[in-house]
């Protein structure tokens, strides 16, 4: 089942650098890995700010959760979730 | 170039029932048909709302007002629209 | 899986009190037969609002958006939707 | 009597790890203590959040404030309260 | 138990004036009958406003939810509800 | 003549437990002595918060101003004030 | 004593124009009395909005709230209060 | 001096086509007319919107809210003003 | 021509008090300055809050600007800025 | 393209006297880099605030995340990034 996800990063400006290299290299490796399984469909950049938008495909809510937080990024992250549904005017995407 | 539209529909409560169901036909038709074009990428119902999450790959902001403010439902539409960018952590969409 | 769901209705104060009282009495008798399916599992009033607090357990957003935009009150409500997952601390209920 | 109450959890991002490890067991073991009493009546993760939902049965303000003011995480916590009641449609729980 | 209430009148411009001056004269009867059974504490206005806060003292939710929503006005009213506790520094209030 | 006052304590986490001991015993015996005096006619915790809601009867604009900013936990308080006029529903208080 | 206030003006679309008109001459009569009263001390327009920002200076809040509730337009106002005091670096106005 | 203004066009859904044509077609001729005066110097469509961003260039207060309330659509707008000054980044504009 | 100004003083916790005390001194020396030359032309403090509402008359945005942005205190002000015009209700100010 | 972007700046109060210098020199260089290249046509101090208002011309989502992430003060701002569209009531600017 699909849910819209809206992330905003908020890094603390006086995070360590090499922290944040290693946090920002290790969530990115994670976004792959789960964009590889077909858990994070997809991952849009907003233009001009520190966050993006996603879809995410999961079997429950406590996988969800689990993914979220288990971000690496999480600490520093506002979400949002939306559920969403089938839309009946919506074509069979292929 | 994509965009993120949330279209949220507020039918006044008098409308006359008739005027509704066409408005709703034509909306329908015409979502498929910008979706048959590629324009109206994915079309997602916010489950619980009379609401639609959306993505629009079109080529000018002249062509996204012209598509969104010619919508037969758009008099009834609160809308918003997000500009969308390239993640550098998103795998290319097959 | 469960959905924390918050709904608040707003009559239009011209509306007919024939069609508003019928709208209640399907509305109660709606919400009467999901409880007993086990699909509405809590029902509470928000004390001093028109308004309620309730959990759905459903399989999947189709069911809910369906089961929420059946309401008869439906076009009459403003509702928000909240996924819910299990929480660590809590211990199972009987 | 029954009451809806929201918490946020918002950890500095400075805080002592051991610290951050025993706040979070003191406060699983007190949830835990007070749903076994009965208090704590239900206890559900917000699906991608550090937040629950959770309903409180007490005898009354006073006693919901001590238990509310008392939880080890109170201190990082944004909490709602919302006094709920029955609902005229509400099957009886069994 | 206590309450705090805020409430906020919003009469349709095109309500008729009888039936505006019922209602008020309703309202202000109930109200004075609610302040002399001890159930409404206060009633203050809002200085420049069509508002009130008031302070309620009643047995349970349900009690408080039946005194609001049966007032002449309810249909008209905004209303905000605040759960009060007996506060450390305060003095008995004779 | 009376003003509401809703006051939210935001103390930093990282204030020093004598200090922050210190201002709360001096908030403590400040708000007794305006009470005793009839300045501070009423003081209500609002439950689950570390908030208070008041009533102040003060002569003056400069007044209220000068007891409000002179409280020791002033520089950690949200406060909002709203003048309140006699209600002409309201029966004397005794 | 002084308050600042905030005033703007919704007027509904289907008002009959003589009945407005005479709204708002009523409206500038009593405004122009009460500025001769040097009860209202200062009137400004909102530069492009249908709005005022206004500084009153009444005895007491029942006759804050019996001018501005008595006002003409008072049914389509929205209105904010904020009471002012003396400011420690103003000098004495003549 | 310049002005930024961001406008929202409501229209009521049951304004007379006739009227609402006539009101457009006013609109424009006065815009154009402003452009033409150098007074309205930049108009810009908010995409998806029935909005726009405009940046004005009066010689007073009064001129500006003359101009603004002076719009054909005025009494169907939602109106924010603000004051702009030149940046000291800023390039000379040819 | 007038400008409404609202601005909100948030001092950090850690500021270092002789450094507080010059810039508040600096603040009431560089605001009295400017109401002997007229710029400032109304000052009054918000009751209950560290915050003041005033009224500056200037010759253009650009002053305006270097006033406000000059203030000691500018770096810990929250401020808003409204455009000011003449009241077609207003009497002549004396 | 054409983007309108608001960017308001939050400097943290103990940011090092030299390094916020740097910071905003390079900041200038860049802002006048991309108005002589026409990509930043537009900015304007918002009068009173730390904030500019701007207009921007780029070819993709892509280009603008580009630079608006790359402004040197970039991790101190919020933005607000708004697409605009040709006006079908605007003149072609010369």
């Amino acid at each position: 089942m699909l849910f819209h996800v809206r992330m905003r990063v908020h890094l603390p400006h006086d995070l360590d650098p090499a922290v944040e290299e290693e946090l920002k290299s290790r969530e990115k490796a994670r976004a792959q890995e789960l964009q590889r399984a077909g858990t994070w469909r997809h991952l849009w950049r907003v233009a001009g700010c520190y966050a993006n938008i996603s879809i995410f495909d999961v079997d429950s809510h406590e996988q969800l959760h689990d993914i979220l937080s288990g971000l690496p990024l999480f600490p520093y992250l506002d979400i949002d979730v939306t559920p969403l549904a089938q839309h009946p005017s919506a074509l069979p995407e292929i």
